[in-house]
């Protein structure tokens, strides 16, 4: 197991190309958020315009297009219960599952659309959702976000076990196409196809609803617009726990929302040293 | 009577665990916000995410979701004509009645589903709803808010007589378990099993609509958090009033949306004293 | 005529009583805002709230109760065409018109609810009906304050022959007793039963709109704590535009939104002036 | 080509006349804004109110009213579905087509109703109709906004010829009043009847969703309070980008809504330098 270290932002944050316009930057389509729910989406969909996606939609509940539009009305939103095939095939990535709730045959019909040149990033309900429900995954960049729980529902590790390193691993061998997944804990790991890395940044201030939304879009975000995949999940993981622990010197939780904020003045930094 | 000194907050708010997740902080269930006090749930909900619990729940009006989530996405919201057992079970602390109106069925429905451990927190309509229909109180951690004129509803004591400690103390005795009492006023005071104490911070410029809606926030988030219900309960009532007194260096009057925003940081500078 | 000095927030802007709860500072009852105008509503309430106002509710579309709410959690909202009397009796001063449109039935009955101790300030729409359909006003402490092309409905005087302070005093000797009158232009006047004053501060930065919905916010606010009614309209209004006038140093239009965020922190300073 | 220098903002962005009221600043009128693209209109009228338009309107879908209340309560809204006829005539500036989808009825009845002293301004979806279903535009003072992509539907020249300034200049003769075309690309272009002009300023960071509607918007502030159109369309295209490259000293990506914020002590600044 490697320490990840703040190189990796270095290396992925990279100055913007002059040359360039939105799209440039990756369409991202984030579908979850139920009538309960809905402030998981807005979650994630802050972080992901915060972070530099270049054009956000929001698959959701009705009842959350007002509350998003408050947060960013740069994002355009969509009933979930409407046909999405025609979004997802413009999407670069598909994030779902915050919020989503128990709404299965909709996370059918996504996996079913999903193309082999995608990211596609599951998190929240839509991971419970598949260890109650197994379901054959697309060929794709796939993401796996889970907490502990989630993902001992999922590969039936114990939350107690999953310091065994190797014991993930295994679980992820089971998967046709080995994905990439973020052990969410307090000492978050991320296993790539090749190694495992730990987060050293980050606290117990983050111990907070939301936290793992906000992570879910900045995930969405880097890896709609930073290349290639394990990279820019790998640098979202670092950035989002290090501007934690940065707000953690004045503030004694740090709030979701309050990470957000931070995102783009804290990338404009990092894209300052490579 | 004993006057506190902010001694009380460096023994409560402790620097958290690294060996800690959102659990560890407490979920918070908030139940109230009619169709026309929905504010006063928003005020609830913003006070209890920046105290730093670990979930909040808000059962309310569907009317108020949207706006509840515009300033805290970080909750989560149901229907309060649901049925809350479920919520209510998975709660570390209940606060009820915070713009909840003339609900009396949904009151009872809650007072009976509360189990010993969990923290009832009592406060506005549902005191109101008491003093007219009393009934059985449920065996638990319970803490009643009330402002003067609510006070002398429940406890018959006249506003004019209620600096007389003996009889709100007496009247206290009344209850089964003797719960714990914030009676709120210029001189806020705390009657806890074995004393009474006095807020000697605080001034006028707190008396404005909604600062008891943020106080019972507080409350809320600091019992889900800190140990015992007592302390937790001194700590967050002593923090509002030196919030607003920092505030009100800088303005006439302080907002409880402004004292939810300073929640968090005079937390932090309080949790590197102890 | 005289011109207002700084002297008059001296004077009204005082210290608060450390002995006062809430209801010392005023209950205010805002009606206005239909489907289409309901950002008015929000900058009264805005204003209000932000001047110290005890409390506060708004009487309204119910489709402005969630923009009210993201806004101001502190006040509390009522479907205008609910039976307003229990509402008004309770209030000790009521805001009618921002907003409201061609309602004359409302305007209607509110005027026949207002008791004689009771501060009205007629706004807006309320004021362009009342030239169109006159009423005989209620035995109260009134308060007009139109812009120029409502007061020329409202006294026939010409906007070009406004400048003229006779002609505007005489119209005002028509009621049965005189209202005080504020009348907005870039030289906004206010006449009291004895004396005829004007605003040197202020200027073309507040030309947009909604700036005249905040102004009456405020008269609203400041009448409700402080006495006489008279001083309390001159001293919000020349607060109005002063704090207007300091915005200006840094921005070329003065919001409305902008100028309630400057209140609580400018009525500080006047208040340890005195 | 000229190269535009901040001149232009010296000469545009004058300091107000005492003498004038909000009317002085024009009537902004936006329609746009279906039950998906709702962000758009906010981002529109956010950069119309903070760039000092005198009065702002829009019409568009009832379910966006709460979410532009929360932005801007300075703006008045309308469901755009009903006859639109008296607030066109009472417009100074109508700018349509951001978020407005396939509505191609709704642009035909707006196109009927401008008069030949307005100014009108044609963006996003509009532009797209107009490609599709060629209209008969009306005499007026017209401004066309489109990206490159809209522009080659409406021109029929590739991208990638869209460098050659005088294929531009050609296709616009074929209007019947040769338009004011605002050609956004990394290196924005401006075309009056005379002349064409490049913007040295912003950058990549502006790549981002949204950027092109508040564009629109503070053409649409600028032209209601400044003459001549062209001169006021080229002092807006240029402040926001100018807004943007300021705010990239900091920021890794400059959102819309954070362009808004800075517009109008922007202005401050230029206008005191004229």
């Amino acid at each position: 197991m490697r320490i990840l270290t703040d190189q990796i932002l270095k290396e992925v944050i990279t100055k913007r190309s002059s040359v360039s316009y939105k799209g440039s930057f990756g369409r991202v389509l984030i579908i979850g958020g139920n009538t309960n729910y809905g402030g998981a989406v807005i979650m994630n969909t802050m972080a992901a315009v915060h972070s530099g996606a270049g054009l956000v939609s929001v698959a959701t509940d009705p009842s959350n297009f007002t509350a998003i539009h408050c947060h960013t009305p740069e994002a355009m939103v969509t009933d979930y219960q409407q046909d999405l095939k025609a979004l997802i095939v413009n999407s670069d990535v598909v994030l779902i599952g915050s919020g989503l709730g128990d709404q299965l045959p909709l996370l059918q019909k996504v996996l079913a659309s999903i193309q082999p040149h995608q990211i596609l990033i599951i998190d929240g309900s839509a991971l419970t959702l598949l260890a109650q429900h197994p379901q054959v995954l697309p060929v794709c960049h796939l993401v796996l976000t889970p907490h502990q729980m989630e993902w001992q529902r999922l590969s039936h590790i114990a939350i107690a076990n999953q310091n065994q390193t190797d014991l993930n691993w295994q679980a992820l061998q089971d998967y046709t196409n080995q994905p990439l997944l973020v052990l969410k804990s307090n000492h978050t790991q991320i296993y790539t196809k090749n190694e495992v890395y730990q987060i050293p940044v980050g606290g117990p201030y983050q111990a907070t609803g939301g936290m793992g939304d906000t992570l879910a879009g900045m995930i969405a975000g880097f890896s709609a617009q930073f290349h290639p995949v394990a990279s820019a999940v790998m640098a979202a993981t670092y950035a989002h726990s290090a501007i934690a622990q940065e707000l953690a010197q004045d503030y004694y939780v740090t709030l979701p929302t309050q990470i957000s904020g931070q995102i783009s003045p804290f990338m404009r930094r990092y894209s300052q040293l490579n």
